[in-house]
């Protein structure tokens, strides 16, 4: 598990000369980061007198975070096994046509794998952008600057993610699939750069 | 050493109530993420034949990458302690004209530092972003999306560190220095969006 390893360790393999981890595992750690961030918020918000109306929605805010953080720490491990997937698919024999349509088969369903993967980070990432819009508008004004912060590295991570999807979907002979995916990768960038607007408005407002 | 936490340890704190790490933090710690990645494309660019007329160019990447990552993952604690010493001198006592004149100056060297901290994340982010928006344009074109995600990651982590530094230059009198450091933290954000603009434009001509 990377989630296992120090930061320090992590960093050290992100840049080594291996493949994995990748853009996509560091989405994934990035969109975490920002959850962790969005519950930071909430908790220091929750049990307060002045907050005390929206308690409820508070600790909804703090249980999804939680969830949604520790989701995201595992996507750094599925990121890098589906991206190996993919490699393996390609080093497949293609010498007869049998082996040619059984490697074609596999490197296929490698490929939308390793698509499935950063678009379920991405889709983390939009719940993650929008709770933080939440935080920043109501939630304690003295960390709203945290909130932005989480609404910033979530929606990167989310364009990062997407990346990653878009260099595989190129390779993806499935049309459908194709034009639905990218139908959704649409939805899923307007609603992240929504969230961070909310967000942003709300810190800025709150700066100003 | 934050930075010799395990990941989910980093997440487990950084989520919880205590104040630090906080949005600095994950800002640096998302910014160390896209120098490794950049190196890591660097790394994967290097030694190979077709880009032998630029191996000078990608060695000084990987050096001033590497660098910077550890630069940056020492600045997660760098910013926490600069935040608990604005905690500090906000708590120190101020019922006497020499308390308060005394808290004052403590509080406003606090507040410098507070906002030093951030800057010098941010002032890293835009280096990291322009090495980024080089690989995405000269380096391997096979991980050219991890390129563009580092470019993501270092504009946000540059864009939240701000938020940070915005924060306490809020509380901070000498109007010089407020000044001063607005105009370079506008400088900052173009140069970060330049730069990630020139990382993507590379990776969606790929893309398309």
């Amino acid at each position: 598990m990377f989630s296992s390893l120090t930061i320090k360790e992590f960093l050290t393999q992100l840049g080594s000369s291996r493949p994995t981890p990748g853009g996509g595992g560091a989405a994934a750690l990035a969109g975490a980061q920002a959850a962790a961030l969005v519950t930071m918020v909430a908790r220091l918000t929750a049990g307060k007198k002045a907050f005390a109306a929206i308690e409820e929605r508070i600790q909804e805010v703090i249980a999804d975070g939680d969830h949604r953080q520790q989701e995201l720490a595992t996507f750094i491990d599925h990121d890098a096994k589906a991206f190996q997937a993919v490699m393996a698919a390609y080093a497949l024999p293609r010498a007869t046509p049998e082996q040619k349509q059984s490697r074609n088969l596999t490197l296929q369903a490698a490929l939308k794998s390793a698509t499935e993967t950063p678009l379920s980070i991405a889709r983390h990432c939009v719940a993650i952008v929008r709770l933080a819009g939440d935080m920043a508008e109501v939630g304690n004004p003295h960390i709203i600057t945290d909130a932005g912060t989480a609404a910033l590295l979530a929606e990167a991570a989310l364009a990062g993610a997407i990346l990653q999807a878009q260099i595989n979907l190129k390779a993806i002979k499935d049309s459908q699939y194709v034009e639905q995916t990218q139908v959704e990768i649409t939805f899923l960038v307007m609603a992240a750069r929504e969230g961070r607007e909310r967000a942003l408005a709300a810190v800025e407002k709150k700066l100003s």
